[in-house]
């Protein structure tokens, strides 16, 4: 048996034996109340593109949503929507598991060629962590630089400082505020007596782009998406509830699965303790040595063990970062498949994680050694739009 | 036996029976836990500036006070000080009862020649009233130029609405909401279940100003003076409370008695009833009726039991007008005195109240009329600090 504990601040499987039990993503939905990401929605997305959808719809990465069969509708009728996620700097530097739904923005805005509106929530972080504000602030600054290295069109995206600039949208998150009140905040955040007044406002910042009369640039019948880490659906599911008394749209959301942590599949990345998570500053010789030491293993005790019984592919962390990282469909399936049988084994698996990770995280690495102070104003200029 | 109750959002005596029950003023210091305004500051102030201190000091309607004494220490010490005072800005029009607050700060600030910031609180109205944000804001620009009427020094005076301008001060706002919890903002400020979550919130906006880093212009030694009426107190006795962990100064308070509503001098007056108000925009008629129909007198039922026994100058509202409006010492005691003897009449009291507050209204509209945009722009400008 296991619990399963997520919140926007906390995402755990409490496992009562000392095998790491995966997330289990159906109870979430369950848990949550939003709508799996069926193969019926990939093939309609599939429809609409004229191609197949990015790998993380084929493969469940995205696994849960709210009203995006509608958002294909309107979407099939010509209809704008823009996209809108964001990113908590809690750290300076942003691990693997951060640029998952980065990377699935990427996509739908590249596909639809759609405004972007990233939401960097500095006043979070300096509520809920043990950090200066000035801290928070700074690492934001070096966050949007790590964003902007992912390649989003600067004349279609816009990323912004809720410190600095959420008083754009000042009107809106008062307005949200009226609407919540603190039983509702209470059961859907749990807060309790010892949480601070700014952790308890904070909602309505996060809210507030889903909507887009939040921003001069965005058309005013334009639908909002949301791609997001599936622990952040509170703010959504209840942006949804809120929309109509605003006389605003309900946005739609998609949900990424949580890369996991290296140490197992139970939990996902923290940027809090480095040996449970790959940066994406980390030298090509750590991330071999992080995957190679720290990387929990599905893989049986002994070699003979592994060859006669396969692998437990479910737990295997280096399997899993693979689904995230090698684009290839094939070889996926040629890992999957020779690990479960046993011809596979864990340090074959876990060699083919790290040339994946090496490889994706040094072309990252080029694309952020090239991103200057110049890219980064015009990405944050609201003027431009 | 009477029962007082005072918040920021609420003032009122219930009196068990028929009478209504002067607001008992020592019993709210106790309450609040802040200093009576005795003769000895009176005397001190006037020492320091080498006159008579304000009518509203010498009669005691500046009635308690936090650290004033620390104060006229650090103001003998040539030390800087500043101003911060503030109007919910609920209806269009301000009543005689708002300008108490201003008429003392416009006495400061012209006796010590220091800067003075007006705090709009809209944002506050909205999330308490059943009013639209954008008439808040409406309302509060009406409101702006009737306060730039009183004849504030525009060299030395910052008016600014909060929904507009409050972001200059987020930091400080976001600083301030860590150090407070829900169970510390609830006990203060009575929030419960069904406050919603903007008003949870609130109260950093409202301290922030108390704290010279909020502003650039003002001097970061600068001690914050805050003159208010008296249920603003909770705010400013918290923002004492963090000064130290925040590493700013406390901010010292004093506090002005209610002006009581014209049907009472249980409760203060409220801009929602129009017949218990007198409006800075109320015709010269208007007045005469109002305080003739529905201010409370403490006159006799007869007039022969009023010449035997005298009128009751404690519950009498057109006496107490007098004591927030007319200047002349003599003049006020001529009244209190044949008023309690039954040397006065209530028609003669009503008809000298009807006088002063018609020549204070009428010389106020004058000022108002002359009240231009450009005026409210140097006001509102931060940049001219």
């Amino acid at each position: 048996m296991a619990e399963q504990k997520i919140t926007p601040w906390e995402v755990e499987v409490v496992s009562t034996d000392e095998t790491p039990v995966a997330i289990d993503y159906d109870k979430i939905i369950n848990q949550f109340g939003c709508e799996k990401f069926d193969q019926a929605l990939v093939d309609r997305l599939e429809g609409l593109t004229n191609s197949s959808p990015h790998y993380f719809f084929r493969r469940g990465i995205v696994f849960a949503h709210r009203d995006f069969n509608h958002l294909l509708n309107e979407m099939a009728n010509n209809k704008s929507f823009y996209l809108y996620t964001g990113r908590g700097p809690s750290t300076k530097a942003m691990h693997i598991g951060h640029v998952v739904p980065f990377l699935l923005c990427k996509y739908v805005q590249d596909t639809f060629r759609i405004p972007l509106v990233i939401q960097m929530t500095d006043d979070e972080k300096f509520l809920w962590k043990n950090i200066k504000l000035e801290d928070a602030i700074k690492n934001g600054k070096e966050n949007v630089k790590d964003i902007v290295a992912l390649g989003f069109d600067p004349k279609l995206t816009y990323i912004f400082s809720n410190v600095e600039s959420s008083h754009r949208f000042e009107k809106n998150v008062l307005k949200i505020s009226k609407t919540i009140n603190l039983n509702e905040a209470s059961k859907v955040f749990g807060f309790n007596m010892s949480s601070n007044i700014g952790q308890i406002a904070f909602p309505s910042k996060e809210i507030a782009p889903c909507f887009s009369s939040s921003f001069k640039f965005i058309e005013k019948e334009a639908i909002c998406l949301v791609p997001a880490a599936v622990d952040q659906d509170p703010y959504f599911r209840l942006a949804r509830d809120k929309a109509k008394i605003l006389g605003e749209k309900k946005p739609v959301s998609v949900y990424v699965s949580l890369l996991p942590d290296l140490k197992g599949v139970n939990r996902k990345m923290s940027a809090s303790d480095p040996n449970s998570s790959i940066y994406l500053d980390d030298s090509q010789e750590t991330i071999r040595r992080k995957i190679t030491v720290h990387a929990y293993s599905g893989g049986r005790k002994t070699l003979e063990e592994h060859r006669e019984k396969g692998g437990n592919i479910d737990v295997d962390v280096p399997f899993e970062y693979l689904r995230y990282f090698l684009d290839d469909d094939e070889e996926l399936e040629k890992y999957r498949s020779g690990y479960t049988k046993g011809e596979i084994t864990s340090k074959e698996m876990k060699e083919k994680c790290i040339a994946v990770i090496q490889d994706f995280v040094s072309k990252y690495q080029e694309a952020r050694k090239k991103v200057t102070e110049e890219d980064v104003k015009a990405f944050m200029d609201i003027n431009k739009f």
